[in-house]
């Protein structure tokens, strides 16, 4: 039998897909600069025993294998090697259990936030990450260990994923962690395979921790003079202890953007839009009513005193407006013709000196930097405008430069598929590179999970 | 020159201890059942650039180091290799940073959890683990991914440890994550160094994160006519969102040995102590006062429903003796003649079953199995009562036996070191246990790092 006809053996003819019957879908992620790549198969399981077929057989075979879920991905880390296998969860999207019990969801990869969200909102429980893109399926999370606006108060997927069913590269299918909330038992392969972007094992199953549902929220919006009184304020209401749900700053030129593309009219009177270079947006929630119009009431007195121009409480029409508009920032963006997009995370209280060392980077290389981001957990979204190369391969070195010397890394949840691995092999510490090769021969001695990604 | 002579040039003669001069504390840790181990050598280093020295020459003559903290663990993970060099970190014990703009501590692995504590709550700060012994080591803490009561509300060392330093096997000096609460850049080698009870490198230094104080706390205890009233109300205070920040059973025996040891009383009338087997303790923190009373109110009444014999609100000094009381109960067992010690963990929502099926599992074996547990992460802290050795060893293969049969894991936070070595590799799969001494060999190819913990 040749290669197609033993994936078809493994998970039935129909879920092979190879030449032009291969959807131009099937060759990108959402990376702003990656080529894409089509795959010289799409595999399509409909359960963790075909993962594991297809698995044996490239293994035998040293066929390159890819995960891919829903596609959204920004680093490329979901796009195939070029004759490789690209194994599409899209058939293993059930939601297997809501265990109420435990306050835990068990999962395919290929369930999509928006689907678990739909399941969970009517039991009054939340799995709390929320990266922008709702479309986005579990499993490439997991890989991606993504993040999204409500880690200022949630913490990132990394924190929420407790157990996982992983299929190794021989084909030998383990579960690690399980519906146990700790656990000092061995190594915890979880958290290692976590964010490992596909190249450890293929992840068949997740185990997420659930929370209930805090029912009354509220959105202040405060301008601000200067960005850098934006990024002063933010470590000071994290100390504050007032919990938000939500701690962004949006930049003038971003929010002007994000105003025009969506429509959203905030009624933010005419002479302090212009005045404001920044704002400050915070998401509060509560179990509570009372409890939240006293938090509101406290966040609104601090953010005064911190300077800011003004402080509106969103009626919730606009608020849902704002978070939708801010969500799709990276849509604005990519319309805009950004060049690069980056997430580098610093330590919160660096997020002023950072913005002010990118700010002079930018003008000596005469490139536009604007953005958004979350920054209460110090993860800063940038989009770079620059058309000539050089150029922009300066600003960007330049940026990531700045970025770790601050005592942050490139990427705070995007993760580096092919899109950011130059910069880590450039700034990484290359024993610890070392390690990271370590662990992966001891998970894929021949090396088909996901090569050519993270790191060479 | 000699072993001794190269370890002497590496840390100062005057920190290098052979044959008497090793005082008998430096050849055990707390655990029950380890015979303890006299080490070939103590070093007793300054500073990282000591530490690394030493492991280049262990590594060179090929000498097992075994990393020691306080002393406190109770796995025997921080016990010397016959033959071997015990690096104490007693010398490595400064706080090096407060960072209060970013909310972050930064420790040498020697410090204490009581001397942290003593730094922060000036500032109204807290690093939130508090496993039951404050004299216990920070390092020792990140490599048993220490737990304690307030892990129901807070998690973890694991979740709070977010960078390190540490020295690998070779002598080189790494620098682990830092002070960003996100990253998805590479593999996440904090969180396999994190646990990992020496194996993989030395911690020279962690970055903890730290959280406002809160303010206001209030103590519940709540009588129950039967264990498992207790054990079936854990799961519903949880999912009834009221955040408690300790959730704990005791059980009858445990609690009167505890009254007994420290001299306790509780206020509890005769008529109930008589008829309660098992009593919660819920305790609630809030940054308001009046918040916490209406918590308290409605953990009250929920604890009523859930089917209490009585609810009391205790004193705050009854409250601390209590909590005291609890803490030691480690001791209270030792003192009582225990023969072994378990901290098994389950699924919250497990905890009725598991204790059914070790109470007919003691009873078929004619042995005590009395305890107390941090019941809302499901981790049972068992004490075993059986003098004859093969009973004993029956009983304690059946206890992690129902534990991991009910998606359970051996050790919730105590680790596995040697005390449980013998379970895991008995219990766990194989192919897991395969992955982590790949893991390890990638870190350390000479399997000089604590040989014989964890796993052979």
């Amino acid at each position: 039998m040749d290669l197609t006809e033993q994936l078809a053996a493994a998970v039935g003819a129909a879920h092979v897909l190879t030449g032009d019957d291969i959807g131009e879908d099937y060759s990108h992620d959402e990376a702003i600069t990656s080529a894409g790549q089509r795959p010289a198969y799409v595999v399509r399981p409909g359960e963790t025993s075909e993962v594991a077929a297809v698995l044996r057989i490239a293994n035998e075979h040293s066929v390159p294998v890819t995960g891919r879920g829903a596609g959204t991905g920004m680093s490329g880390a979901g796009v195939a090697v070029e004759g490789g296998i690209l194994v599409s969860f899209e058939r293993m999207n059930q939601v297997l259990e809501i265990d109420e019990a435990n306050h835990m969801a068990v999962v395919q990869p290929g369930v999509t936030l928006d689907e678990l969200d739909k399941v969970l909102a009517p039991r009054g429980l939340v799995y709390p990450v929320f990266p922008g893109e709702y479309s986005a399926s579990l499993g490439g999370n997991v890989n991606t260990n993504a993040g999204g606006m409500r880690a200022v108060k949630y913490g990132v997927t990394r924190h929420h994923v407790i157990g996982l069913e992983a299929v190794l590269a021989a084909g030998d299918v383990i579960r690690t962690g399980g519906k146990i909330v700790k656990s000092s038992t061995g190594y915890d392969l979880t958290q290692l395979i976590l964010g490992s972007e596909g190249t450890l094992a293929l992840v068949t199953e997740a185990t997420l921790r659930l929370y209930p549902r805090a029912e009354h929220q509220a959105t202040v919006l405060a301008p601000f003079a200067t960005l850098d009184e934006v990024t002063e304020a933010i470590p000071r209401i994290v100390a504050s202890g007032v919990g938000p749900l939500i701690l962004e700053y949006i930049d003038m030129m971003t929010m002007a953007a994000m105003s025009y593309q969506f429509g959203i009219d905030l009624g933010i009177p005419e002479d302090v839009k212009s005045t404001a270079l920044a704002y400050l947006v915070v998401m509060m929630e509560q179990t509570h009513a009372d409890r939240l119009d006293d938090d509101v009431e406290a966040l609104a007195g601090l953010v005064s005193d911190l300077g800011a121009l003004d402080v509106y409480v969103l009626p919730a029409g606009s608020a849902a407006q704002l978070i939708d508009a801010r969500e799709k920032a990276f849509w604005v963006a990519k319309s805009a013709g950004a060049d690069e997009i980056i997430d580098i995370v610093v330590p919160r209280a660096s997020v002023p000196d950072f913005m002010r060392r990118v700010s002079e980077l930018a003008q000596a290389n005469e490139t536009l930097v604007a953005g958004c981001g979350h920054a209460g957990d110090g993860n800063v979204h940038m989009s770079v405008f620059q058309k000539d190369p050089e150029v922009l391969a300066t600003v960007m070195h330049g940026l990531f430069a700045i970025g770790t010397d601050l005592g942050g890394a490139i990427s705070g949840e995007h993760g580096l598929g092919t899109e950011k691995k130059k910069y880590f092999m450039q700034l990484e510490d290359p024993v610890k590179i070392d390690l990271m090769r370590g662990i992966k021969a001891a998970f894929d001695p021949n090396g088909i999970l996901n090569p050519g990604k993270v790191f060479d």
